[in-house]
């Protein structure tokens, strides 16, 4: 590992990124790549030749995921997998998805140049899709590898323009995947390299994040039903008002998740006031809830605390509480094997790094099911994400990607797994 | 006194009432009568039309205020006004405004028939305009009997339809007032009934109100500016939180109202959110604050303490805080001598009345400074107003207009005036 030149991957990764990122460029800024588009065609199709000029073995599976191989010499039933998703949202930046397909190219190019043949197969994937801005429907690429997308949940969904999510794929010339067939077994780790999306990393100073956990998250509809009144003729003493009631609960929840500490978030982002006249009292006010957490017991008593903070408010302000509890998704541990392999490698080739937590979702989360996973991270500059301005420092993207390395290596290029 | 019978008075308020409410019947509900619009010129027309038929000396203004008179015999230079406004806002109840014009003409019909002739001229005036429904001005109507009104400030407006003031105005076959013409100096007071749109009274079960002061207003736009972030990858200590901010300010905006008391009222009544979505922390917030109070010295203590919690709250959460104060009216107190007078006149008849104020803008307020003015009001069934479901009881509807026709035969038939 002493050979991973800095120059070179640095140099490697951000041409690879910005040749990339020429697929979907958006006039109106940024990325637009949007799942079974030109756009997205053009890209994976893009990476498709480059993967081949590179020697590897590729080949698209039946939805449109893209893989190219380094193929093991001796374990050729067993794959260490690396990659990210292709897709973006509409005006992305450079960095969200499509880093971690580059990082994994710049990643088996360099092995195989330094090291030739591993054991076992190494590939990367660019996964067709995770994001859901075209259909409302996410991580349709990670889903297909795991064998948990449904061809019933797709099949009557459309985009903005009335497309619908079949005629899309078939134009582009894929389809779904048989059922009948069997999953993959060889797949013995993932690893995805991807931007932290939050502004932890870049605060502190430290370029790689190995992450524990992916956060459970459980978002709430919190519904108050007050009575409108004049402003100027009913006295406070009479009034049920759902704005001062929805205030009074945020304050709660703002100082339960104080009061919980990291790594809980709780964030209410969307309020809706109605009618939402200066001079008049708010009858009704909506709200939203999102709280995660890394650990499912410490997320549902942080949620219960919020619960019943919200019914002790409404009963004093003498409102009306409806509360929704529309997503329950669990927090998702990585590979403590890998997570340890990871650490071991970056104290090794001296690279800085922090334990961490992902607060956002990703196709981790889905393959952590399906094979022993695990996330790096490298810093975003003020925790931008999903904007045009989103930027990582060359020489801190070039860290992850030498962890990345350090990790495929041992993985890959090793008798024993683990 | 003993003569007014609760009978006719009740039956005839109720019958008139609903005969003007088909003026600008509105089949989407209600009645909807803008300034200068044809239901509204109807409905002036048949005001006219009744008052003559009443044997009221009718005249109009050059704006379009219709005055019904009922000539004095000994002051012929001596005017006691009562009245309100014929314009509705869309689809507005039976009683905001035509109930005011309602009660002075079967006062003024009640005390002709029940008295004769009176010492002084007793007037009722259906004002051209209050509500600002149609064009962005308000108080029309009594803006122009007080000469305030000014022709800059209507002629470069127009409706939503992009008619202008000035056209609509003349279309209606009325012009702009002569301001060279001196103002008439013959009114020696008037008197507002009008519907409480409050539910205090409702509440109190008290069929009359007394007003001593309009409350003085003060409305605030604020703006706070945080730091958009994503909602999972932002850490409760890294966040700078524009909705948090917001809520502990409306909570405190409430607790420093509650402290105060009543009259004191203070509203957030709109609040917008950016972005709004569920999964980002909110990077901006704007609120309105609506405070009123009854006396200056009041309103300006509380909004200032107000000022000064947003402020600490601002510094302490570190977010961006930009306070303005858009608007800021003066209490405006009533005339004590024509509160005493009616005070004395309901007592005397056995009228139940509480002595209260205005939380919203009348006429009243913009009379007060040209005559001596009072107000009463009516229950407002729910505080319901600006709503087809507006309602009086008529029994208590009838008890308003018995404390108007005490008022006015104590002004229009007494040798001494107060």
């Amino acid at each position: 590992m002493s050979q991973v030149k800095q120059f070179d991957v640095e140099k490697e990764s951000v041409k690879l990124l910005e040749w990339l990122g020429e697929f979907g460029k958006d006039p109106a800024g940024g990325i637009s790549r949007l799942l079974y588009t030109h756009e997205w065609i053009e890209a994976q199709r893009g990476l498709e030749n480059l993967m081949k000029e590179e020697g590897f073995q590729v080949q698209f599976d039946e939805i449109g995921n893209l893989f190219g191989r380094l193929e093991g010499s001796k374990y050729k039933d067993e794959t260490i997998l690396t990659g990210s998703h292709v897709d973006t949202v509409m005006n992305a930046g450079h960095y969200d998805g499509q880093l971690g397909i580059i990082a994994g190219i710049v990643a088996l190019k360099y092995l195989k140049e330094t090291y030739g043949q591993p054991l076992r197969n190494i590939e990367v994937v660019a996964m067709a899709e995770e994001e859901g801005s075209r259909f409302p429907y996410a991580f349709w690429g990670s889903k297909n590898i795991v064998g948990t997308a449904k061809r019933s949940e797709v099949e009557d969904i459309a985009d903005f323009n009335g497309v619908s999510f079949v005629e899309a794929m078939r134009a582009a010339g894929f389809d779904f995947r048989d059922e009948t067939k069997e999953l993959r077994k060889d797949v013995k780790a993932f690893i995805e390299l991807h931007a932290e999306q939050g502004g932890v990393l870049e605060i502190e100073q430290i370029p790689i994040g190995i992450v524990g956990h992916i956060v459970g998250q459980r978002r709430y509809t919190i519904e108050i039903n007050g009575e409108a009144n004049h402003a100027g003729t009913t006295p406070m003493g009479y009034r049920q008002d759902a704005m001062t009631a929805a205030s009074r609960m945020i304050v709660a929840i703002n100082d339960i998740a104080l009061k919980h500490g990291d790594p809980l978030v709780a964030t209410v982002g969307k309020v809706e006031v109605t009618p939402n006249v200066v001079n008049v009292v708010p009858g009704k006010v909506i709200f939203t809830i999102d709280c995660r957490h890394t650990h499912k017991d410490q997320l549902v008593q942080a949620t219960e605390e919020i619960e019943s903070a919200l019914k002790q408010i409404a009963e004093q302000i003498n409102v009306e509480l409806n509360i929704d509890l529309w997503m329950d998704a669990d927090p998702v541990p990585m590979d403590e094997r890998i997570v340890n392999l990871i650490k071991e490698q970056c104290d090794k080739n001296g690279l800085k790094y922090k334990l961490m937590h992902s607060g956002a979702g990703h196709d981790s989360q889905i393959l952590a099911d399906f094979a022993p996973t695990a996330m790096l991270f490298v810093p975003s500059h003020k925790g931008i994400s999903h904007n045009p301005a989103e930027f990582t420092e060359p020489k801190d993207l070039a860290e992850g990607v030498k962890a990345l390395i350090g990790a495929l290596y041992e993985l890959g290029y090793k008798e024993e797994l683990f």
